[in-house]
């Protein structure tokens, strides 16, 4: 299944092994010797393999799936095809990535620093590091215990990336300090000049910035995703937040803990973002607004105004999602009873 | 025209030749000793050079242009100028863009690795292989005979290029096979870990992606485009389709051949997108839905349920093109009607 | 304040030195002995810093603020705290700029070429040229006086540019001529093939892009931002343009002097602004459209035909802003009138 080109598994696992990395409750004939080696869809996972459903749109390929275990939740048991060992749990789909996560575990390389990558002799490299052929580390840049650098990637001087984290290809980090265990794809950009100008008649007069970027912990940023540093105040990005792909962070703006932004979302300058916040993918939000914790904002909505605490905004200018979605029903009543006239 | 500084004509050629190459019914009088040397736009196209006429907006510029030839639909025979020869068709960009192709084929230079590139001994490189200074070539990798690898570009282990592709500069490839005469433009990041977390109260669990991209023959990928793989099942872009640049096409996603998705496009994960689908730049589709074969999404359109075949949609959300259009034309005469209170 | 990890200080300076690169009038007791030698945010500046208010939203803040000196406008005189020395200003902002630019004026390092930089041996290097590890100057480019080309940089045969650029890292220049004092951010990719292509039903025929990228001085371009060469004729972009992240600039497109583009920003092939357009955030423009000088198109509009001179636009369909918003209005009352049916 997972293409051993790519992928190698670290399995097998028994069933009662499986059980205890997710949490799950488990149904099967044979818990200690039958064998799982590897995950896989629900169409193509064959019975030494386990497979999860969680999404009802794929009720249909669970019922006919051979795979070997299914990891699903509770009231969907009775529709489970005959033969397949349960992997049962109220979210699933949190269990199956633990149980995917046990198959395909980080990977560590050895460690390893090309001598083909070019690191300036006042850069601190830390224990275990690997560093890719074509990367640059700049004066005074210090790079934590066993963090990849990944190849082409240019690290500016001063930069502080901590322990464990990955920084994929052909990345550009400047004027940033990071935290640990950070995930950064392919094509990201942090740390360059915020869209900071002052506007007049005869031009537009730049404006030094002066702040920085701070990453948390745990954070994993998208490919060819933008983060500018800050204009004096910093731009932070929480612990534990995940920002998909293309995204764009202007400067001095401040992303709480364990937000998820999906991907072509941009962030105007000094918005405030607390916790838990969820952005839909193409959504923009405007300049200095603030967003309280646990709110989510739908896919392509443009916000114009605070959102409070829990609530999920939708179109443009944003309003309260049941209000706007009410008031769209009526249009529609509305034009299509106009339809005669 | 073509700045030689960075373009060489391959030309010139004869209207009976250009006739040929192109399809197109000729007109002019002297067929055979007349010699075109270059291709340009209606308003800067000397006596040597073909131009071409294919949206109404630029009448005028045909009127008076000074171009030796032009390329114009049968309806338009009656208003070009004096004295240029005429290549009549009823596809006339399409007849420009062989024409253009017969000036400015395709480079291929010299066969050359450079010394400067970082491969792997136990990457396999075909014949005639093109190698920039700074790319990385990692272990396992194939690239197929005739194909360019700009510099600063990585390949990850294991990734298979097919023949005659043109993989741009600072490009980043992994976890996918490629197949033949694929363009990939600067910046494009191909592989990477889609968006894949199990959401929590406590944090979110990253989810393995362990699928890959698979590229059919003649798919060309615009600048800083990012295209994840698979989460389990692979994303797939089918041959021959087009895609511009900043586009985003997350984990699972299925793209049909023939397809044309323009800038700024993002397509949520596990999306179906069936052949000859065009899609408008800055739209996006939600995650699970299915495009039908030939159907088009307008630009800035917010797609939240499935085409259906042949289908226009525009809008958020977005719906048929026809009926978004007449209730906008209502709602306008609606809200005028209101103006008086 | 700002960290010296990253910064270094040209200060200090004394309230009339301040007053004079910035043209304030300044109020204090002690013009001249009294010295600064940083700029900050009004929240953390200190005795020795200055601070700004632009922004009515900062207002408690500014009351609040602990800056030895504070610029802003007239009419926030009588509400400043207490000790801070005050330059006043008409244009707050702008003179907050000139001050900051004084505080850390563009850096100048030592002229370097590195040794692990590819340099073609027919490209011609200006005096002053500082170019970093990993870059790839191709032949015939030219590169001038005092220009810095990041790390990892990728610059294409004959491309040509000015004095005193900074092109960042991991950027690739192709087919394009560049002017003077251009400021280039990482990962921008200029010069690609633009999306031409002459749809059919068996697919799709490439049209040769023949065109060049041409970007006048003092242009600025943010992060991972596309611009693509032109088909025919050239892509251009005029001076003291600022473009900022992730932004798509089509094929033909031509942009004025002075323009400010904000991130994500996407313009299809063809567009023709005028001079001191400004645009929002994740704004898109069709095919072929003008916009007249000093058109403001709000973040996220969809602009789907011609915008005058000075008109303001918002909204998909874009329409006129104050129209968009009347509308809007009228449209909300409308719907709560139904709210009882």
């Amino acid at each position: 299944m997972a293409d051993p080109r790519f992928f190698k598994s670290a399995g097998s696992f028994s069933l009662t092994e499986l059980a205890d990395v997710s949490g799950c409750e488990v149904r099967g004939d044979d818990l200690e010797t039958a064998k799982f080696n590897d995950v896989g869809p629900l169409t193509s996972a064959g019975p030494e393999a386990v497979s999860f459903i969680d999404n009802r749109r794929y009720v249909g390929e669970f019922e006919r799936s051979g795979a070997g275990a299914i990891v699903l939740a509770p009231d969907l048991v009775g529709r489970a095809p005959a033969g397949a060992a349960l992997l049962i749990s109220e979210a699933p789909y949190r269990a199956f990535a633990l149980i995917a996560q046990a198959f395909y575990p980080p990977e560590h390389g050895s460690p390893e620093i090309s001598k083909h990558a070019h690191i300036d002799p006042t850069a601190k490299l830390g224990a275990g590091v690997r560093i890719h052929p074509g990367a640059v580390v700049g004066p005074g840049a210090e790079i934590g215990d066993g963090t990849l650098v990944g190849a082409n990637t240019v690290i500016a001087p001063g930069v502080v990336v901590g322990k464990n984290c990955v920084v994929g290809s052909n990345v550009t980090l400047a004027y940033c300090l990071i935290g640990e265990a950070v995930r950064i794809h392919p094509g990201v950009r942090v740390g360059q000049d915020g869209f900071g100008f002052a506007p007049g008649a005869g031009g537009h007069e730049k404006v030094p910035q002066l702040g920085r970027v701070l990453i948390g912990d745990d954070v994993e940023i998208g490919a060819n995703t933008a983060i500018d540093r800050g204009a004096g105040p910093d731009t932070v990005i929480g612990a534990g937040t995940k920002i998909d792909n293309l995204v764009h962070i202007a400067h001095n703006v401040q992303i709480g803990g364990h937000c998820l932004i999906a991907g072509q979302v941009g962030t105007s300058g000094s918005v405030r973002l607390e916790d838990f916040v969820m952005i839909g993918g193409q959504a923009g939000i405007s300049g200095h607004l603030h967003i309280g914790p646990g709110a989510r904002i739908a896919a392509q909505s443009g916000v114009t105004k605070d959102v409070p605490a829990g609530q999920t905004v939708v179109g443009f200018p944003a309003e309260e999602s049941k209000s706007f979605w009410r008031k769209l029903a009526r249009l529609n009543r509305l034009l299509k009873g106009d339809e005669g006239h």
